[in-house]
């Protein structure tokens, strides 16, 4: 393995150390940790000769430019904070590959300023709300977001203080003019990539997602006394929807469709379901597909209803659009991995990525490195060397096209 | 209404105010209510030149011997305690019924003996263990009993001495061979005579019972990277089950089987389920046919996990075989019902009842009464005037073909 990738795995394991709670990783935004990996980070910035600081919102920013340059800026970035025992890589591999490929700019002396970001808050856990990090960075942020509280009764704009940092100057946070784009390196957290034998993709879009709850209401019945006839059974219905939803996701291309969460009342084994209640999470990279699939689900429940006679109650809780990536940039990291010799693979990311936020400020795209056993969020979660490998020889390309490009 | 059925149902009305909770009925086994209900029916018995006592289970026992009678006793009854939040009928209106059939049998001058039994135990609601009452009048009290404790850590064996009682003899509480059977009368707590509009039906059987869970397990995942072809996915195997479990109740004469308990793990919204857990309740009045259906369904649970890469875990939970009502007896029930110009309405219980541990020990028969709404165990439990009366005119022609049969 070469020196670049285990310096990037070893980051990753020593930033994995940096936690709230002792033996598993927990860092929600702006905890005490997070002081540790900005030291950690802003010494590595500095020794690449980048000049660093922290924004209002947390982000902690390093900017290499090459002396005489006068390019715009490439940015690269992913998040430092985790959910509650997770594992090393997620976010975390992003930022330490950033630096890694700032490092691969510095030595083939690519007249192309980077700025490397460590987004604070990507995952929604200490204040409900995700992407507080890179909402500021893409000139997002509303103000109104600083009246959140955390289950402590902390607000954001508190806990924003209390970090050092000055929440009237998140507006400042904002990228200028001159940005060329925006690129994350972030494992794929799904098993795509290791199903089909591959290091490394380069993402096309993030799929637009819906989630809805649906109600089944029948009629709570003896089990023993109530013949199948006479029966309102709310659970025979939402079973026959919940396989109503997987069909139609395996018979539509690219839909992703669950039912992952039901809760039965009384839920007792001699008594017939009187309420059954359904999540639903709708995911396709085009709008319209995953609307027509919302809409054709939604129908089926009510028929589903009116044959049982039970009633049902939809209630529509996300309906985010899909965020398509920038497609020169996408194409310019897709010409990359070819030329590193690997196969040109391009997928959608079924998860949400501070990629998201800022495609709407910058063109932006993103790198997946494949996840082994598709495991994220757990301890679990791994990288290969040979993936991380990849993705440095894909750098190593994609930098040098856009250097050519831009010069 | 006929001056009996308005006494039946005025009495019923007057225990139902004899309650552990205010406002609503909860009547355990051996709570200090039952004191007021026992002397209430003490009175009552008495009133009726019945000699009375309490066995040592609990139970209140009426005997008429009519002047010069030698034949065997007819032996009726049904339950005093409640569930909690109960109804005003499901028990006590047996036992309110039984002395108005005592009642006629004497206006009648029916050389026929009759021991009315109030039983004390029925729910299993204190001590978790149903028939309390029945199992010792039966003879199949199992004094390993004695030892169960109620919420509160008291013993059953405590609480028969509090309520001033001896259970040294319970033993004692076992009916002696005069006894020519034993009749139940009982609300149907389902809806099958209001579907039909009938007001009552003898009983043929009462259901046999499986119980069993099933634990489908598969793999949580990512509901948004988990491509729907790699997914092992418990909840859509549950939900096929389900359905299954629908489908054969449907298409099998009798058989009613029921899935009223899920829980899925980790139960959220963006997790494919890991695990699903699920209930099963199977009842027939044919002990082959509800074995055949569990094996079935058994064998079907097994197709869907393999199909689906998922591993199932079943435990067998009760296996309880059917009872047939006395034919003999549920014959002569019959004719009494066409006698009294009914339709001769034959029905099975889909649940348990005192009748169902008395048949062990007595020829037995159920009569049942139409419930309006199917409503049981819940405030809104009721009777129908007219079916009250009809009980009445079914009991004056059972008792009269029962004293000349005996006579």
């Amino acid at each position: 393995m070469s020196e670049p990738a285990q310096r990037a795995i070893a980051e990753c394991r020593q930033i994995a150390q940096m936690s709230e709670e002792p033996g598993r990783i927990t860092r929600r935004f702006l905890t005490p940790p997070v002081h540790e990996v900005h030291n950690f980070l802003r010494s590595r910035m500095e020794s690449l000769g980048m000049s660093v600081h922290t924004d209002a919102a947390g982000n902690l920013r390093g900017l290499w430019q090459p002396p005489g340059a006068h390019a715009k800026r490439l940015v690269l970035g992913s998040h430092i904070d985790t959910v509650p025992g997770a594992g090393a890589y997620d976010g975390i591999l992003g930022v330490a590959l950033a630096l890694e490929w700032t490092h691969l700019a510095q030595e083939l002396k690519l007249p192309l300023p980077i700025e490397v970001i460590a987004f604070s808050e990507e995952e929604g856990v200490r204040f409900g709300v995700p992407f507080l990090g890179s909402r500021a960075v893409a000139g997002r942020f509303d103000p109104a977001l600083l009246a959140l509280k955390d289950a402590d009764g902390i607000t954001l704009e508190q806990a924003i203080r209390a970090f050092g940092l000055d929440p009237g100057k998140i507006g400042d946070a904002a990228l200028d003019a001159d940005v060329l784009g925006f690129v994350e390196i972030h494992i794929e957290q799904g098993p795509i990539l290791e199903f089909e034998g591959l290091s490394i993709a380069a993402v096309t879009a993030i799929v637009g997602q819906t989630r809805l709850t649906a109600e089944f209401h029948g009629h709570a019945n003896h089990s023993g006394t109530t013949p199948m006839r006479l029966r309102r059974d709310a659970l025979a219905g939402a079973a026959e929807w919940v396989s109503a939803v997987e069909a139609i996701a395996l018979e539509t291309q690219g839909l992703i469709a669950t039912v992952g969460k039901i809760d039965v009342e009384p839920n007792a084994a001699n008594v017939i379901a009187g309420v059954a209640r359904l999540s639903l999470d709708v995911r396709h990279a085009e709008d319209a597909a995953r609307k027509a699939a919302v809409e054709s689900l939604v129908a089926q429940a009510q028929s589903i209803a009116e044959k049982r006679a039970l009633t049902l109650e939809i209630t529509r809780q996300m309906d985010q659009p899909a965020v398509p990536m920038d497609e020169r940039l996408t194409a310019c990291l897709a010409d990359a991995i070819a030329a590193a010799g690997l196969p040109e693979k391009l997928m959608t990311s079924g998860a949400g990525h501070d990629a998201m936020v800022m495609a709407a400020r910058a063109p932006t795209t993103m790198l997946f490195l494949r996840s082994p056993g598709g495991i994220s969020h757990h301890p679990e979660e791994s990288v290969l060397e040979q993936d991380v490998e990849a993705a440095l020889n894909v750098g190593r390309r994609f930098l040098q096209r856009l250097a050519t490009e831009v010069g």
